[in-house]
């Protein structure tokens, strides 16, 4: 971080024995925020989740460790996350805990934070661009808009036990106009169907962002009724929307294909 | 913006004749991305609104030009903001449009996109953080958390016609366990009662964040059947919430008074 621009927009400092919960956004490592840079520059260690951008981890000479949950790496339950972010701010050290999105969007990082404060560690929350607004956006889809809703409902396809979250789908569907579905790729199709029976029209435009705002992003254009199967063959990290808002993004694609 | 920080990002650069439509977050300067701060230091004419912190603005060496909408102060119609967008970059300007929070949501930023590519002027979107997330974060109160939500609505109080949003508001209550409310502060107390005679308790927890993430910022504590009364109190700047989320922030309260 820029040291005059820190100054100019009085940034505060990531101190000894604080933690700084900081969400680093749905992907594109510009979108990280001020403070996190801040953070970024003077950080002692830098807990960080699977989806955070690594370009942002090499800005930083802190220790790094990893505290993500993919197949196949060392993975750490919350509890542990959390002990561990206590003891390392108890051991006077400057601690960066770098989240996906934003800390308090299906992140727990409400979790985290009342750890912090029952262990009486300082903290501070730097929100981050969550991937059901940023997200989309990078596919050309804006989550409000003035012709198609007033209303947006952002959900979590399932819960900690791994389940379909248990909610009242019919007034879900009735509720709001535009639906964003996180972590529910595997429970599409159930959806799908509880909303096509509470009344949502099966051509009704639903997009599936994998990889939001990554150089890797995909985005699939489908109809509620053909969700289901549709998420079946897309990658674990996406995005759903269902809705008007969808056909927004024949015009506002604004992420060309690289020339 | 640091040249070997933006490097290291891989920050694009905001080009002649590109309008780049910037999210400058809640409040707090320190939320501003990477990106925004990248469109700070390379655009030569800068349109903000009433909501951007104006430190954000000494930034950079810009024109600037005010386009917000509050009363003693020249404003801007939607068209007329849209139309000098289209303009100024036609002319060959480096354009940031610098908007509060996020440009997606409930922020108008769709319909300036819809112009600019109907004009064929290459755009950028740049997502910032929400007041509806982020604010509230300031406020200790995280709008989604394990124990108390899968699911979190999003509703802006008033249309463009100036008049309480048409919902179903008895499947919006049931729909959702927290309900964050934009520009409600007016309509507050109908969209009480109206939840009330859906079901909702009267003594579910409330708050109303004014000024959110700002130097005077304020959090008021309420309960559901007294919203419509502490809305009327407060200051237009603010964010309405209601759910459980808000007693979290007890513990929560990251954001300490000066000493």
């Amino acid at each position: 971080m820029d040291a005059d621009i820190a100054a100019k927009l009085g940034l505060p400092a990531l101190d000894k024995g604080w933690v700084w919960l900081v969400g680093a956004g749905p992907g594109d490592p510009g979108l990280i925020t001020a403070l996190g840079l801040q953070a970024l520059a003077q950080a002692d260690v830098i807990l960080f989740d699977a989806l955070v951008d690594e370009t942002l981890l090499t800005l930083s000479d802190a220790e790094k460790i990893y505290a993500g949950k993919r197949a196949g790496v060392r993975s750490c339950k919350q509890d542990e996350i959390s002990d561990l972010l206590v003891t390392l701010a108890k051991e006077g050290k400057r601690v960066l805990r770098l989240k996906g999105g934003d800390p308090f969007v299906f992140g727990r990082g409400g979790e985290e934070a009342q750890a912090l404060a029952r262990a009486g560690v300082n903290f501070r929350i730097v929100p981050g661009i969550t991937a059901g607004i940023g997200g989309l956006a990078y596919a050309g889809i804006p989550v409000t808009h003035r012709d198609t809703n007033h209303a947006v409902t952002f959900i979590t396809g399932h819960g900690v036990d791994g389940k379909l979250t248990r909610l009242d789908w019919a007034a879900v569907s009735r509720g709001a106009p535009t639906l964003v579905l996180y972590m529910a790729r595997r429970f599409a199709g159930e959806i799908a169907e509880a909303l096509l029976a509470a009344g949502r029209k099966p051509d009704e435009p639903c997009a599936i962002v994998c990889n939001a705002a990554r150089d890797n992003q995909q985005v699939i254009v489908t109809t509620l009724d053909r969700l289901g199967a549709a998420a079946e063959t897309t990658e674990p990290l996406s995005i759903i929307v269902i809705g008007e808002n969808v056909r927004l993004a024949k015009d506002l694609s604004w992420l060309a294909p690289a020339p």
